[in-house]
């Protein structure tokens, strides 16, 4: 319990730009696989958490590239929900390489709504399915 | 009359691969634009023409590569609606650098389907729709 | 003077996801777009910048996601770069839909280094080369 | 001997459109990192076959499109190259979802060059590489 959630992707070709590096917007897509891959491990899939009446918005995202990765890289995206408020939760990641370079580091603000109505909910659904990579 | 559809575009740092060319799949995206923009000419767009009750469907790519683009490069893709069968219509495509070097052929073929019970439908409205584009 | 640069842009339909609006990662190719093309603005191109001695490497982001976009839709990038230190500098920008709906808001730090060495340099070419949009 | 190669992945949220389908488009990467894979079984990774001298460039596909994969589908990417001739190969690919239903057909082109000299050059190199999927 409170151990980061981890998921493990190899870098495609296609992802990195001619200076041979993954391409910033890469990271973004790196993170939403990750959150995903966090809810199937949690809830069966993200599909089915939404089913359940709460849908996670992306509000805000800051991103920090400290190393950059290459074409076949393994890299590892690990997420933290570290915060819950009210309506909203945030979430801290690190993207690292397989030889533990630390690529990134984000933090992502999601807000909780009602999928039907689009209304903010409260976020407590979401405190409940990811309560084991809560620190 | 009978002129080609052309649509210019200018390729993205993030297009193109470590080889420093746009990365193949591109292509595919660069016509799907010009395929976009070309219902935008004649009516209005392509949201615009599915409301008419039609819509259209990749069904099969057959694309050549003959030269590299680069960030940075003008490209034109010209779009010729070549053939109407009763529920299918060929587009014929060229990919061309502004110095006019051939960068890539294609021929696509769409699928008229009704967006409401995806049943296949005569293509009739698109060739209504392009006909100062057929040759 | 003192303007902000500014790049318009339509949505294409691979940039949304399936609720219909663009992929927040999106926004970041968005954001690399209208960079390189205040550089074609200032100094004929990004590369014609990078050739006198300097390139600007993304260091970090943040970014909110105020309202979506859709394909199609006709948005603007705007960019103030905002702020000069020794060896980086600030870009703040704002994405606009063309009814000026507010999208999303930017902040970016680029690290300019030497492309020869990758070594951290001043960040001076940059200022002298987008004078003109500096508030 | 002679089996296909075969490369599973799951269909990515970003890589769905507004109607909810894989984009045309990202079938092409999926057949690339596929093909990337076929090497790492065979020769450690693409890379290391590259430096053995030779690199494969892809020269024309032919794709089409049976049924639509969806975001979160595990799908299959079956690979065979199933022709060599003096300076090209021909690869025949099918893309499977994890029910066994055919989602598209591909026959891709690849030309051999000396990664060096740009020069077209015997494909002998990948047959050796890729004799064990070879029908």
């Amino acid at each position: 319990m409170g151990r980061p959630f981890r998921h493990e992707l190899r870098v495609r070709f296609n992802e990195c730009d001619p200076q041979g590096i993954v391409f910033n917007a890469n990271y973004l897509v790196y993170l939403d696989v990750a959150f995903s891959e966090m809810f199937r491990d949690t809830a069966g899939s993200y599909a089915t958490f939404v089913q359940g009446g709460t849908d996670l918005v992306l509000a805000e995202v800051r991103i920090t590239y400290r190393a950059p990765a290459r074409a076949d890289d393994l890299v590892a995206v690990e997420l933290t929900p570290a915060h819950f408020g009210t309506t909203s939760m945030r979430v801290e990641a690190r993207i690292l390489r397989d030889d533990d370079t630390l690529l990134s580091e984000a933090e992502l603000r999601y807000v909780a709504i009602d999928p039907a109505t689009l209304a903010k909910k409260p976020v407590d659904a979401a405190r409940v399915a990811l309560e084991r990579y809560v620190p």
